[in-house]
Order: C-alpha cells, then structure tokens, then sequence
C-alpha cells in the first residue's frame, strides 16, 4: 500500500520530496502522512516548508504533531519555524507535553539543555544485570540511547553508567554496580552546545548526560544532534571570519530582525573604519611625493589589496592549523620561519607579474621597479601579521577564530601604504 | 593500583597529560602504559608527540602498538604522523595487520575507505533472532558498532541491517530476515568524507556500510570518526573563505612542502592580482582630478577598504545562511530587499563617522561630503555584490563557499572606485 511505501522512505528524504511539490500538493500529501510521519517531516523541514504546512492546518492538528515530537525538536520549531505561535501552539498542545517543551525552552538558546531527551534507561544501584536488561526491553523502542544505561540513587542522581556491551555477556544475577564506570562525564543544561559537541566527539560518545546543580539527571543530548551542531558551528567560524559578530542562537537569516543584523556588523564596521582611518595620515605624510608622481597612486589600492589578500590567506590556515591543534603556541618560531619563506616565494612570484602589469600601464621602468619591490615586501609583511595575530590572539587567551579577514586586511592597509612610499621615496629620489 | 588508577582516565585525558610533560618523563609515563592504553595514547595525541613517542621507542615496540589500534587509526598515524617511516613500520607489523592497513591506504585521502572498520556484526538470511544475539554476543567486546547487525548474502553483499533494539524484543526463533530493513544506505570506499559525513549526520546514523562496486561490505564508518570529519571540514570552509586552495587531505600545517603552500595560494593571488589591476585603469582614467585634489587619494584605501569589509561580512552571512539552508536561491529577491536595507543602515552610520574623520584630516567642507557619500555609497554596493555573488554562485552550480573574502574585496576594490571618483567629479566640480 501506498502507506507502507511511504513508511519506507527516510524522513530527511520524505521531507525533501514534500518541499518540492506546489503548495496544494504539499498539503495534500502531508494530511496522507501518520501523526509520526508528519511529526518527522517537520522536523526534518527547511524553516519555509515549516512554516507553511503548520500555518495551512488548523492549530490542533499542529498541536497534535509537535506532542508527537521530542522535546527538543518540538522547541527547536516553536522557537525557529513559527516563533511568533509560539504561545498559541503551546496552548494548544496537551499540558504534559507543552510544560516539558517550555521546561526546555527556559534554557538559553545552544545550551546543553536545549537539546535535552530524557528517554533514557535508568537503573537503580541495586539493580542486578536481569533487572537492567528488563528495563531495556521495555522502554527500548522509544529509548534516546540504548548503548548505555544509567545508575541514579535515590535522589536520582546520575552516579553511573553502565555499558550495554557487558549487560549483554555478564551473568544475569550480577549487580550492575559491579560493572558500572563510576562518576560518569556530564554537563549542566546551561553548558554551550559548543562545548557539549566538542566533548562528545573527543570521548566518542552515543550521548552525553545532562544534570542539574545538584547532579540529579536531567536528560541526555545525543550525538545526533551533536552532528548537527558541529555542522552549525562550522559555519559559524565563516562569520567569524567574516566580521560579524555572533547573533541569538535560534535567529536564521530572515528571522534575525534587520536592527539586529547592522547591530552585529556596525561594531566592527566602524572599529574597522577607525582603524584604517590611519591610512589618510600615512598619505598625507607623503603627500609631496604623490603631488610630484601622481602615477604612485594608480598602485596604491592593488598593491594593499594583494597584502590583504595574503594576510587572509595566511590568517586561515593559522585558525584552522590552531582548531586542529596541528600548531601550537610553543610553534611560533617554527610558523615565523615557515611564513617568512612562503611570503618570500608568494613575493617573488608576484614582484615579476606585478613589474610587467605596472610598466604597461605607465612605462616608467623605475616605477615598475618600485611596484615590483613593494609587492615583495608588503607580501612578506602581510604573511607575518596573518601568522602572528592569531597565535598572539591565543596567547593572551582570545579565541583565535575572532581574527577576522577584514582585521588582517584593515591592519595591511596602513603598514602596506608606508612601506611602498618608502620604497617608492627612496627608489624615486623624492 | 597505578595501573587501575591509569585505566579509569580517559584516553584523550592520558594524552593531555602526557603532552604536558617533558620528553623524559614522556617517554618513562608511556613504557609503563598497558598495550591497548599506549595505543590509545598515541591515537590521541597531536602530531608532534605522536612523532616523539614514536621516534623514542624501538621499532618493533612501535609496530605492537600500532597492530593494536584499528586499522584507520593506524593508517592515519602512518600517514599523519609520521609519514617518512611508514614503509619501515609497515614492515615491522604483523602481516596480517599491515596488510589491512595497507588496504586501507590504497583508497584516496579524505575518502571513505581511509575510515574503514571491520569489525561489524554479519548475519546470514538463514539466522534467527537467537543466532544474531549469540553472534553479537561473541564479538560485542570488540565490535565498532553493536545497534545495528548487518545481513550478508553467500556472496557477502550487504542485504539488508537489522536494529539491536528489534532483536532485543523478538522472540527467539523468528527469522532475522522478518526484521531486516532491506536495501541500507551504503556508500563505496571511495566516496568523499564529507560526503559519508553529511549522510550520517542526515540520517542520524551510528555507522553507516561501505560496500565495493559487487554490493560486498568492506566495513562501517563509525559516528565518532564522523564528528572528527565534521570538525575538520568546518576549518576547511574558513580555509576557503581565505581563498587557499585544498590541499592533500592527510597533510597538516607543518607536513605540507611548502611548494605545496605556495601552490595553493599563488592560483588565487596572481587572479586576484590581475582582477585587481583594474584598480590601476580606474585611477589613470580620473588623473586630471587625483593631480588637481591630491587629497582625494589621502581616503582611496579607507573607502575601498570599508567597501572590502561589508562585502566580506555580507558574504559570510549568505554563506552561513545558504549552508543551513536559511536562503535558497528562489529568495533572491528578499535577500536583495534586506541587504539594500542593511547596506543604506550600515552607510548612513559610517558617513557620519566619515565626514567628521575626513574634515578633521583635510578641513574642506566639499571633500569632507565626497568621502561620507562615498562611504554610503559604496557600503550599499558592497552589500548587494556581497549578496548577489553567493547566490549567483549556486545558481551556476559553484560551491557558495568558495567566494572568498579577497574575491569579494577585490571585485568591491575596483567598482568601489569608480564610485567615489565619480561622486568627487560631480561634487567638486573637476
Ligand atoms: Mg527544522
Ligand atoms: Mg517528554
Ligand atoms: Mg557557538
Ligand atoms: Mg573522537
Ligand atoms: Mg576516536
Ligand atoms: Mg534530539
Ligand atoms: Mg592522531
Ligand atoms: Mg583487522
Ligand atoms: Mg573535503
Ligand atoms: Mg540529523
Ligand atoms: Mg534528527
Ligand atoms: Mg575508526
Ligand atoms: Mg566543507
């Protein structure tokens, strides 16, 4: 039948094939769906598809689905999808469901607790190998995790896990706290979901328990969702990188009000602006020489574009070099030596091109000669800052993905400027 | 005991600890390591200790640790970490060890083959629930995965998965073929990791097959190396967004020739050099002006450079955007709408600051009007070219990621230009 055809597919899949039919089919084939189908196809969504197949059904019906819902992926809706039936949806929701969505939503936005499950398998300390695997079976088909289980004493503190590996080969009347790995890795629900990704992937794990101040367990965030994290923050370093400071969590391009976005780049905008400003002084010091060869100024943006354009190159290895610990701080001779003979090279290369673009455009052989040498150097220099920034950066403990194309670029521009007058000063007989 | 004390740190803890110490104690801390736990030791640790502990030992101490690792651990530590002895370790192994790793090396760099682990549960189409569960049983001490079992045919293709949780509730004597999901996700060795990566991460995989051009299963990709994948991926799309070619997948910052450096930048400075030099036509088209008001080249670097850093934020921002599927190409328009609004904030803002900074460096009101207009300008501009570029991308079929911040700061240099030049020409009637 057409529903079992269905049941077949994957929901990441279902959910593609519904967002590339027209609007009346897409609502169509949605109503076809099981509430746990319509509930996957939700959450697998893009935001617009989201937003559409919930504002096209009555508010109960959508109710009915995100009850079906995780928690976290319930919230993850209320909060990105439709944020503002936030409230209406949850009203309209069964009162169980709704209050440990909005238990979930008190947490801040890519906290630990944001992604909290708490379908986990707990045991108690007096619980033999038997009982555990009792426990298991019964809850297994609607378990979070079931590659381990955890021990909570009576106040339902986490104490410990215990590995399903050995619950399936040890001896059924063992008492699981024979084989329990005591005082167990876990987070607080406020713990940045940053970090909670960065330590699933270092301790390889299935997920990762969440306690509250008390160690009493909340829940577990598993490494489903770490993968989707670890994608998100991913790209966030390119925004990084890029200058923009970091925004709400659960905005997305077009919910992120218009005030919050110019608030996010203005900052560095106009620190930037300031910055550079410095490079008006620089010319105005070496204003005779421009009045006497106007041609100086026909090169002045190419070449601090090209010093700019180094330094960003060499500014992204060093982050993602530094992000995999493939150089560390104790390296920065190491980097100093390596960067100053790549910045020789790359100004070499340059300098050749560089004298033939600028003696074509005015044949005036000891300009060409001063555009040539001035890209050498500015190349060099550019190297050295983008090596240096960010391992100065870590070294008084800023996080070096802070180091932006646009700072590297903006730091060039003003020490670039001075070098090639110099250059062109003492080439020229200015 | 030490030893006991030893076996409850976690492996990557073991090797924090021993990084932190001096060569010396290095070496005698890792003798006194159990063989699994100096195997994990050196999977864990950076490249440069790695390298020394290596180096320290005897070469038959060595390749007992490396037979004790998986075979894509060890592969990555013969190629990672110590390239320059691989064929001498390989040599020292046990055949059979070397020989699977050496498999494992003949898939390319970054694929999924170089991942590769074997020691999955196969079942048979014959097996029944108690078979898979004694089979599990016997190899789950060891076994990558243990929630999903994998059916194989007498050929050894990979028919169908069948879930740990399913054989948990089953009666005994049913046919696993019964449970089995047929036709699993799968992917050969040689597909790119980011690819496998972005699968298991879509379908919320524990481990995903890899099977040979016949449908044979070589083995799972297991999630933790996945996450490790994701990890490294996302410092690569910075790497891009700094315009550096890829590289070779296994080398890192200071195993990379430095040829090899230079190659990777040099393709895109000596374009963006070329593209650049525009810059140079643009200025002798407007000589007569720059040699009538010199002052006007005192602001050419901070306006292109303003002009630069808008650019290069928007393009994060779509990047960003487009890569979590926030914006999808047929939104064009409403990003255009939004980055006009942005861009007109962003300019209004910083020409305040621009007519007051470029009044206090040259006290002529006219000129001080040209730069805050320009800056206005120009800040609109560099945000649509931001925008557009992106999408015009996708919509080519380019990876968005790869424009650059030097791309977009390049292309904004030259029409950044123009733009100032002209608004002077009008404004100071030259
Ligand atoms: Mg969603
Ligand atoms: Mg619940
Ligand atoms: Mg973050
Ligand atoms: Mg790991
Ligand atoms: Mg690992
Ligand atoms: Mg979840
Ligand atoms: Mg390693
Ligand atoms: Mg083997
Ligand atoms: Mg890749
Ligand atoms: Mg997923
Ligand atoms: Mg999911
Ligand atoms: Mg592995
Ligand atoms: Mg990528």
């Amino acid at each position: 039948t057409l529903r079992e055809l269905v049941a077949r597919i994957y929901p990441p899949d279902l959910a593609d094939i519904i967002e590339r039919l027209d609007d009346e089919d897409q609502q169509r084939v949605f109503s076809l769906l099981e509430l746990s189908q319509a509930a996957d196809v939700l959450d697998e969504a893009s935001i617009d598809t989201a937003r559409e197949l919930i504002g096209q059904m009555p508010v109960e019906q959508a109710a009915d689905i995100l009850e079906e819902l995780d928690s976290d992926d319930a919230a993850a809706i209320l909060t990105e999808d439709v944020p503002e039936r936030q409230n209406e949806l949850l009203a309209a929701m069964a009162p169980e469901e709704a209050a440990d969505v909005r238990e979930l939503l008190r947490y801040p936005p890519q906290s630990a607790g944001r992604l909290l499950n708490d379908r986990f398998v707990a045991l108690r300390e007096s619980d033999t190998v038997a009982d555990a695997m009792e426990r298991l079976r019964n809850i297994v088909h609607d378990a979070a995790v079931i590659v381990y289980l955890y021990v909570l004493d009576q106040h339902d503190r986490l104490i410990g896990t215990v590995s399903l590996r050995r619950l399936l080969v040890d001896s059924p009347n063992r008492p699981i706290i024979e084989l329990m790995r005591p005082s167990p890795l876990a987070v607080q629900p406020e713990t940045d979901q940053e970090e909670v990704a960065r330590m699933v992937a270092r301790y390889d794990l299935a997920a990762l328990p969440v306690v509250d101040g008390e160690g009493r367990m909340l829940g577990v965030v598993t490494v489903d969702d770490v993968m989707d994290v670890l994608l998100e923050e991913g790209t966030e370093d390119v925004l990084k990188f890029g200058a923009v400071a970091q925004g709400q969590a659960d905005e997305t391009y077009f919910t992120t009000p218009i005030v919050a976005s110019v608030r996010r780049r203005i900052v560095w905008l106009l620190f930037l602006f300031v910055a550079g400003s410095i490079t008006a002084n620089v010319l105005r010091l070496f204003e005779t020489e421009l009045e006497q060869v106007v041609a100086l100024s026909f090169f002045i943006p190419l070449l601090i574009g090209t010093g700019g354009n180094t330094g960003a190159q060499t500014v992204s290895t060093l982050i993602r070099a530094m992000a995999l610990n493939e150089v560390r701080l104790r390296d920065v001779w190491r980097v100093l030596v390596r960067e100053l003979l790549v910045g020789i090279i790359l100004g070499v290369l340059l300098a050749i091109i560089a004298f033939g673009r600028a003696f074509l455009e005015v044949p005036m052989a000891s300009l060409a000669i001063t555009v040539a040498l001035s890209v050498m150097a500015i190349c060099i220099w550019a190297n050295i800052i983008g090596a240096m920034v960010p391992m100065a950066a870590r070294r008084v403990g800023i996080d070096p993905a802070l180091i932006s194309a646009p700072l590297i670029t903006t730091l060039v521009d003003a020490s670039g400027l001075a070098i090639y007058l110099l250059i062109a000063k003492l080439l020229l007989g200015l």
